[in-house]
């Protein structure tokens, strides 16, 4: 359960810090970056973790979505990990943007040489909300979950597979059907084999066909503009799915829009608000 | 007056673009980031120039300052140039953090060889107005400045040469006395010789105690945490220039904060509203 602390800076009233440990779940070191509202100097506070999308590490979401000044004034502690075990030293791990490291896909994998370290499903619902809760002052009674693009996958799968844990969850441009768009095709039979019915375990949609739900109402905006819109982020497949079988959708589609954090950070306080509404 | 466009991205219903030119005061191509707030398609908008510090980039305070959002709400265009001339292959220029590219210090260098290209100040001042007036909807009557570390050196220094043009100033963490501190005893007899008079026409505690004034009040946010603040900053020496003198200075210590973007994030806000205050 220890950490280190690599950084902390004082950034709107709270700490904006960057720390490292070693996980079991990924074998490995890795970092995560967390910011702390001014309110923790009185009561825990709930807690936010963000799922970042492809190619990104705990800087991008820190850096570019513009969330602390919102956190600071809900009194929401944030939470950034990575995306995937680094230095896995796995031969040709680095040479693809969408397969990985930094394209961990929130999942565990069960084929070799993947299976020993490229474990985030496990390292962000079962590790390092323990590292989490042991070193920062959170109620983790009050747990929601967001993300984007792979990172809004991560963060409907987990919310779909354990609502009782995360009692919100929203996501910006969120790859909905991985098992049906290409970067999905690639990357799940890697990490999982052939049989799709282990892919559908990490697939929104057909979790949401299988039965899982949430409670309240899942927040997701899309850009028009998006480059992956029709090809790998399907929206309209999430829309289906939740109109069957009754599970409350807010999808918000914005002209102009496009993938980046541009889109993100004009939107991010609408999310935050979102999870306060619900966590308290 | 022509540019190239790099990249147009939607951010707070308004437009984050990057842009590309030859440069005739640097000789030499040019990048700089201009944010469009929704209200250009009404009006002829204020517009409001960011210098940043050493090491930095047009991308530098775009990304990671969050003034977009209220930039968006105040009806502000934003511009922020690069910090120097770029691929100069002047032997040893990219060598150190505090001299040469991205350390431009907003001066036009008199001394070889860097006097050919290292001309920030004209750029800033005479080249590049041009160029945002011709391609964008600004309003040059309204027009303000303000900056970070060497930036804020080079907002202030600026505004006090050339007050009826610059209608507002404000400054994170400025460079206030170059002539006095170890990076402008380093930076400036390389780009303007050893003569101190050469020296006090870019040093904003000498141009004050010289009888420059600027209409209205210099605002002055500094973190007391500031690793730069007692060697380097001294906002002390501006705060007795100005008393002596007359002019109007807000310098606000903050307890805690350092000399990162995480500090002017935090106050990005009340200099934006500092400025459209003044212009309108």
């Amino acid at each position: 359960m220890s950490i280190e602390t690599v950084s902390e800076q004082r950034c709107f009233g709270g700490i904006q810090g960057t720390y490292r440990h070693t996980s079991t779940a990924t074998r490995g070191e890795m970092t995560f970056a967390v910011y702390q509202p001014p309110a923790v100097a009185e009561r825990a506070c709930p807690v936010l973790y963000y799922l970042a999308g492809l190619t990104c590490t705990p800087e991008t979401f820190t850096i570019k979505a513009g969330a602390q000044r919102v956190a600071a004034e809900l009194g929401l502690v944030l939470v950034a990990p990575d995306t995937s075990p680094r230095s896995t030293g796995i031969e040709g791990i680095t040479d693809a943007y969408d397969f990985g490291e930094g394209a961990g896909f929130y999942l565990d994998a069960t084929q070799a040489p993947y299976a020993e370290r490229f474990n985030m499903y496990s390292y962000i619902v079962d590790e390092l909300p323990g590292i989490v809760a042991a070193n920062f002052p959170v109620d983790t009674a009050r747990t929601g979950i967001f993300g984007h693009s792979m990172g809004g996958h991560g963060a409907l799968t987990i919310a779909l597979r354990n609502p009782q844990r995360y009692r919100s969850v929203s996501a910006f441009a969120p790859i909905v059907a991985p098992s049906q768009v290409p970067w999905g095709e690639k990357a799940l039979p890697k990490y999982l084999g052939e049989d799709r019915a282990a892919w559908a375990t990490y697939d929104t949609v057909s979790l949401i066909r299988e039965g899982r739900r949430v409670d309240g109402t899942i927040l997701v905006d899309q850009g028009e503009a998006d480059q992956f819109l029709a090809e790998q982020l399907r929206p309209e497949l999430l829309e289906d799915a939740c109109a069957e079988a009754g599970q409350p959708l807010e999808l918000r589609r914005h002209p102009g829009y496009d993938h980046s954090y541009w889109f993100i950070q004009t939107f991010v306080e609408d999310h935050l608000r979102h999870h306060a509404g619900v966590l308290g």
